[in-house]
């Protein structure tokens, strides 16, 4: 039984939508001298019992299910 | 100017849609082994020049617009 983390971020140069807003939120509300967000996703999988190797199972699940890879990278720490 | 990192988590008992989410699509897939997912968000935030404070500043933006202090929690990273 594993515990493992998967942290995955937007591509460079690719908008994220989300950061986007933040940014916007944060400007309306008067933080002005942000000049930045950047967000990324920690997804902390407990894999339970497998036989399975973790990182092969775990580097599948995130291109499959966690990251879009087209536009976002994923990274496991450790 | 300064880079500051928070990350904001569900509070415990409080369930998180995304994670449920993601654990039925797991399911779905054929990854049964998995039991649990757990999602935090990490938002790295350059807060520009300012003459406040960087931490009194970066709970204040958590509290107003990262999180929503009724069922999430903030922890600023060192």
């Amino acid at each position: 039984m594993a515990i493992v983390r998967v942290e995955v971020t937007y591509k460079r140069g690719v908008e994220d939508p989300e950061a986007i807003t933040v940014e916007k939120n944060l400007r309306i509300l008067g933080y002005d001298s942000i000049k930045k967000v950047n967000i990324s996703k920690i997804y902390e999988i407990n894999l339970g019992d497998t036989k399975r190797d973790a990182e092969d199972l775990v580097m599948e699940i995130s291109e499959k299910i966690l990251s879009n890879p087209v536009i976002q990278s994923y990274r496991i720490l450790r």
